[in-house]
């Protein structure tokens, strides 16, 4: 019960609409801090779908469900830390400055993202492990699409 | 629709009760990286309900409801980078060994910051201001009251 209660509260939450932290004036260390921490979570709960999908980690029903929510919410974090301030960081980071001279083409990566999670998660419940790994599949797409104009080659 | 779909999907993850990753041969390194990059965000989601809750930041039920919603999915991340194998870690870490030596106690910690999440989502619906600074203050103590024991003074 108390596990519904949660649920019903995070859909009233992302029902609002509303990605943006109340937070104004974040120094740009921070932003590049918590945007990176953001990826960084990412690639910690893909990184096991990205592996069923490729045959490299046994295919696990439970954890592409699992992982997939916790992507939903993760998908939500990073961009904001993009915002123009931090270009002003003093720290290391891989972002382009495309970022912010294309910010329409960045824009579009954003969302091609959030619809590839969107796609994962709506399969996710199901046993249909085909469909899931070919969303997955569009999930790392995604990823490689924004990473290949707007991040620094690794 | 769509959101809704997405958030069917999490309920049946979470209603799973699985918390940890597939993955099994993290390095320590990585491990600490990703259980750092976790605090970091609930930081970012916590620090302006804080600011709420304490009379500094403006009070918007909008934000306390997204941001409780984060921090539910994020309460479920660092736990796992606590592994034993991340005693070995050549990385800076504020961990104190009290995490490995008394891991009853660290377990009730996560316990108790789990339990405060849950009371904050549960009010982060309503528009009840009172209840909600009040079980933001109950998540701020549940984090101090682990920082306190298990992890070194900042």
């Amino acid at each position: 019960m108390k596990k519904r209660l949660l649920l019903t509260g995070l859909a009233f939450a992302l029902g609002a609409g509303i990605t943006q932290t109340a937070v104004s004036q974040v120094k740009p260390e921070i932003m590049v801090k918590q945007r990176q921490a953001a990826m960084t979570l990412q690639g910690k709960y893909f990184g096991p779908l990205a592996g069923m999908a490729q045959g490299k980690v046994p295919y696990n029903k439970d954890t592409v469900a699992m992982n997939a929510a916790l992507l939903d919410a993760l998908s939500r974090m990073p961009w904001d830390g993009f915002a123009p301030a931090s270009k002003d960081a003093t720290v290391k980071t891989a972002a382009l400055p495309a970022i912010w001279s294309e910010p329409t083409k960045f824009q579009e990566a954003q969302d091609n993202f959030h619809k590839a999670v969107e796609a994962l998660v709506a399969v996710s419940r199901g046993g249909d492990e085909a469909a899931q790994k070919a969303a997955i599949g569009g999930v790392g797409k995604a990823c490689g699409g924004c990473h290949q104009n707007f991040r620094e080659k690794q």
